[in-house]
């Protein structure tokens, strides 16, 4: 995330360590701790509290047959500390306790649900200072093996932000309730209206793509006064934002996309809630978040979390300072935070079947706490995919948060299977803007420190940098070099919405990264999802013949990496397998250049000639090559 | 090393990525491999196979009451492989057996030499194809518990080049019989005459700078025609080079060092040797040294060598191919060029009482060598220093040199326990060239990759890179900042010479980085050690100021370090112990600056005021700070 990110150059973030900036730097974002309404109904379309007879409790349901058989209830209705909890008699499922925690209006239940347990409605009767009964579905875990199979490298994930892909279903734009009961296309923070259906609706442009998984920005509930189209700010854990469709309708969407052969990673926030979240205008405990005498923003320097010689003043700040004004830091630390993060991202997966969890501003959140959570949801879901986002400023920093070969650093060591390799990005715009080929090599070089850098997530853009053509001068040459590494490198690879077609802009200052994809809403004057002129269906063209052939060539997804040193401005690696071989070159001089082949022996012995696999062109001798100016070759090898 | 490096931009080597460069890059150097002379006398100072009847035999001598009690002598006389070997009685001393390699002039000879067994020496008698007897000599350890204490972050290192820094006997300036009978002051890759006898006229001038240790570079036989000056190619692993003085002469400048209080440390080389070295002339066996059809340069790219992605090609090029024409690559996976290299570093700290080995290229030596070296070193001197270079170009890459807290990688896992922290030498430039602090502040912050980042040698410059002073555009009040750095920072501090009097110039193109020091040869215009007018002299005075108050604050040698996030060109760290705090402030701005104190508050509580330790002046609060432009402060603070 953020919305304030994209409105700082993008590096200047990663490796902030100037002034704090000021909250003016974001005018549209500074909004202030919102002023704390009664301890009431959320003014929206699920006011659970409006019932007075009607606790809110979250998991608002839960499911028989769980690896772990405890269950923590957060039940919520005012004065109801006061009262005291019991469990109607149900088999297999008992009451273990129950504790009153710092508000009035907030109870914790303990429950046991034993493998025994049918699925049915729990009774739970509450007496004393508020009293009241209410029931609890326990529901069948979902037996389908096709769901939650997480992604490979077999995948290429398509990012998008559900408010400026497509609008499926105008109904939706608006609704009443909401603290942002309008839409603006005009506005860059203003809703636009894009939704779960705009998606459905264009799988076949996906899939004429060539991708096999979906990751929208998080599409639960975000009910802001302002900006909060991003998502980011989270104010129902567990209700889907009715903006972009209802939960019935993302369970939908997981399983219509699922028959269409994509997958679905969600993107969720561990680290901070939006401050409308009714958690934090009616907090459990004070202790839910990170509290200061005035506000104190993040540092958002992650280096100061594994700095031998750190101060705890600095270490504090990036861990516990908020993300931004309207962005508490939730206290992970808090055991009852955790099991309540744990169970709402449990309850998620077996609701929908969805195959994978983008972490956002993974390295912000609680060190202990990010092991014991990754814990829990890998123990459940094994097949499930994890990756973070770690921007930062080093290879060895970025492995720092993802399963890695260094031992623990107080106490902390990572287990999660990947992250957003950054690093890469950065080195493969390096490359291209300036004929730097070292960090590249270098990028890929340093997979050694992970368990597994297959695992990593490879992209050129995202929501919060600039766009890609922009970075590297609209220049087509190099978005064909950098659009043919992503696609043939080791990871899975991700494309930002509308980087295939050319889209543009800066993220700073403007932001005007976010822009509404040409063809998302009736009456646009131009639809890229059928019609796209010129350079912009060129580079859907090569992008997508590029996805098909990884698609359907396994020796680009499972096969192992070679790469060697650089030379003279030539960068040649190959993928390959017992089966198959493709050499990637790639000339980012400005002349062109003869190779000698003779150095990749080890990789074109036994073979003879190969393909370009673009153009169709065969590449008659191994042995030399004579590589245009600002060209990259995907040549399938040919015995 | 190199004389090469020399002549190349720093960081152009450190990271070389480009095509190979051609000799014709190194007009002086490119000698070409010499013509084979007959297996026959090195035609020098010490011709051992020149007297038929005394073979060559490394080591040398040997040591009785060694750790490792077996010993493998290397025994050079014309057609000795024909010949039986027999040991005449010696009580304790055990022949193991003889080994013949390829070469008709070698044999190999296995001892025991049992913990039980008296100083003395053995007889040993070859018959057959060559028939002789020759005496070896076993000599009682040196008990004195001063020796080889090793070197500590209480030390200051100055580094020099011993035939630039000063000419103590111009005796030896010109040897008889050495393949460079000449001395040539005007020409840079000419010996200048500068030796041991030199240093060790100047440790009144050492002491008043501050320094503890001295570093000259390899000070081994160089024997070779042309610009081997600065020692790195080793023509005789056994003696000093007859222009420093002879091997008496340095266990004696060992011993007056000591007794002035400087530690000494030898400057060694594994990876290479001398191509007029006598094992290559007349080579024990062709497996001796990496063998190319034609010569082959190494890629100088460490990166080839923990690719997981990478070509055997390019490692093998790295690992095997040559560091220059003259310097043949010694092969350490052949256990008999092990074992040599192993005894010989035995030999050097017992017979000399040496304190500490640089070790050069240490990267380029095969993994598995370093590692068995390196333990055999440290099981029989636990106390010596072994620090090496390894020029990298991330802090991940250099940590992988050192001992680390990664897994091991293709079963290499560094036991050295220091390296020359290149990392944080190119931050310090970065922050006074550039006022980019962001480097200085991570370089430290990586230091979490190391089991002991504080064994790690740092330094401002080196004779293979641009000297510190011109890096910085001749910019007194930003030596200032870089000298306070070095001096107050983690580590163990290095001076190259001629720093602390402002020696300049660039190692790109012309290399004048090793110029002689003023008034170390008779009649120099200048003198240097005795009269230092203007800046130089400023600049000797600070440099000493800091060193003295180094050596005598323990909280700079033993402190921990703590460091602040860098906030508007301002860097704040701290050293301290429960005794006492020395604070560090820098500001690499252009204009003064007021620094918040408050965030500090974690090292300043307790103290209300300091003192600066360069200029004596008082600090009087600490709560704010008005810092001038361009400054560095060393405050000693006060309750």
């Amino acid at each position: 995330m953020s919305a304030l990110r994209s409105l700082l150059p993008a590096l200047a973030v990663a490796l902030w360590l100037g002034p704090t900036p000021s909250p003016a730097a974001a005018p549209t974002l500074a909004l202030g701790p919102p002023t704390a309404p009664k301890a009431a109904a959320p003014a929206n379309h699920r006011s659970a509290l409006a019932k007075a007879t009607a606790p809110r409790i979250d998991p608002t349901y839960w499911f028989v047959g769980m690896k772990n058989p405890k269950l923590q209830l957060l039940v919520h209705a005012p004065g109801i500390a006061g009262s005291t909890a019991t469990l109607g008699a149900y088999p297999g499922v008992t009451l273990d306790g129950f504790e009153k925690l710092e508000s009035a209006n907030y109870l914790i239940v303990n429950l046991t649900i034993s493998p025994e347990a049918k699925p049915g409605q729990l009774k739970l009767t509450f007496k004393g200072a508020k009293s009241l009964t209410t029931t609890y579905e326990l529901r069948p875990r979902n037996q389908d093996p096709a769901r939650t199979q997480g992604l490979t490298q077999a995948d290429f994930i398509y990012m998008l932000m559900p408010d400026r892909f497509a609008n499926g279903d105008p109904k939706n734009d608006v609704v009443k309730g909401t603290r942002e009961p309008s839409i603006d296309r005009g506005a860059m923070f203003a809703r636009h209206g894009g939704d779960l259906k705009g998606i459905e609706q264009h799988f076949d442009y996906l899939k004429a793509l060539g991708a096999t998984a979906i990751w929208p920005t998080p599409i639960v509930e975000n009910d802001m006064p302002k900006a909060s189209y991003h998502g980011y700010a989270v104010t129902d854990c567990y209700q889907i934002d009715p903006r972009y469709g209802t939960n019935a309708e993302y369970v939908q969407f997981v399983q219509h996309a699922h028959a269409q052969g994509f997958k679905v990673v969600q993107d969720i926030v561990l680290n901070h809630w939006g401050s409308y979240n009714y958690l934090f205008l009616d907090k459990p405990a004070a202790n839910w978040f990170h509290e200061w005498p005035s506000f104190t923003r993040s540092n958002y320097n992650a280096y100061a979390l594994n700095d031998p010689h750190g101060s705890q003043y600095d270490k504090k700040r990036y861990n516990d300072g908020w993300f931004d004004t309207t962005m508490p830091d939730v206290n992970q630390s808090n055991p009852y935070v955790a099991t309540y993060l744990t169970q709402n991202f449990l309850w998620w997966v077996e609701s929908t079947g969805l195959d994978g969890y983008r972490i956002d501003t993974y390295p912000y959140s609680e060190p202990h706490f990010l092991m014991s959570w990754g814990k829990a949801i890998m123990d459940e879901y094994p097949k499930l995919t994890l990756y973070g986002e770690a921007w930062e400023g080093s290879t060895a920093e970025q492995a720092f948060y993802a399963q890695n070969i260094m031992q623990p650093v107080d106490g902390f060591k990572s287990n999660l299977p990947g992250v957003l390799d950054f690093i890469t990005t950065f080195a493969i715009a390096d490359a291209l803007k300036d004929g730097n080929l070292e960090h590249l090599y270098q990028s890929l070089q340093s997979d050694w420190l992970y368990v597994d850098a297959t695992r990593n997530v490879t992209f050129l853009d995202n929501h919060d940098m600039s766009r890609f053509y922009s970075v590297i001068g609209e220049d087509f040459s190099k978005y064909k070099m950098g659009l043919a590494w992503l696609l043939t490198l080791r990871g899975i690879p991700q494309l930002y919405y509308g980087t295939e077609v050319l889209m543009k802009n800066f993220s700073n200052p403007d932001g005007k990264v976010r822009e509404d994809f040409p063809g998302g809403w009736a009456g646009d004057s131009k639809n890229y999802f059928v019609n796209r002129p010129g350079q912009a269906g060129e580079a859907f063209d090569y992008v997508s013949k590029l996805a098909l052939y990884r698609k359907s060539h396994p020796v680009l997804s499972s096969g192992k990496l070679m790469q060697f040193i650089p030379q003279d401005g030539v960068y040649t690696y190959f993928r390959y397998t017992d089966a198959g071989c493709v050499m990637v070159m790639a000339n980012v001089g400005k002349e062109a250049k003869t190779v000698d082949g003779a150095r990749f022996a080890e990789r074109t012995s036994g073979y003879s000639s190969g393909m370009n696999v673009v153009t169709g062109e065969a590449v008659g001798d191994l042995k030399s090559f004579k590589i245009p100016a600002q060209t990259a070759w995907v040549v399938e090898l040919r015995k």
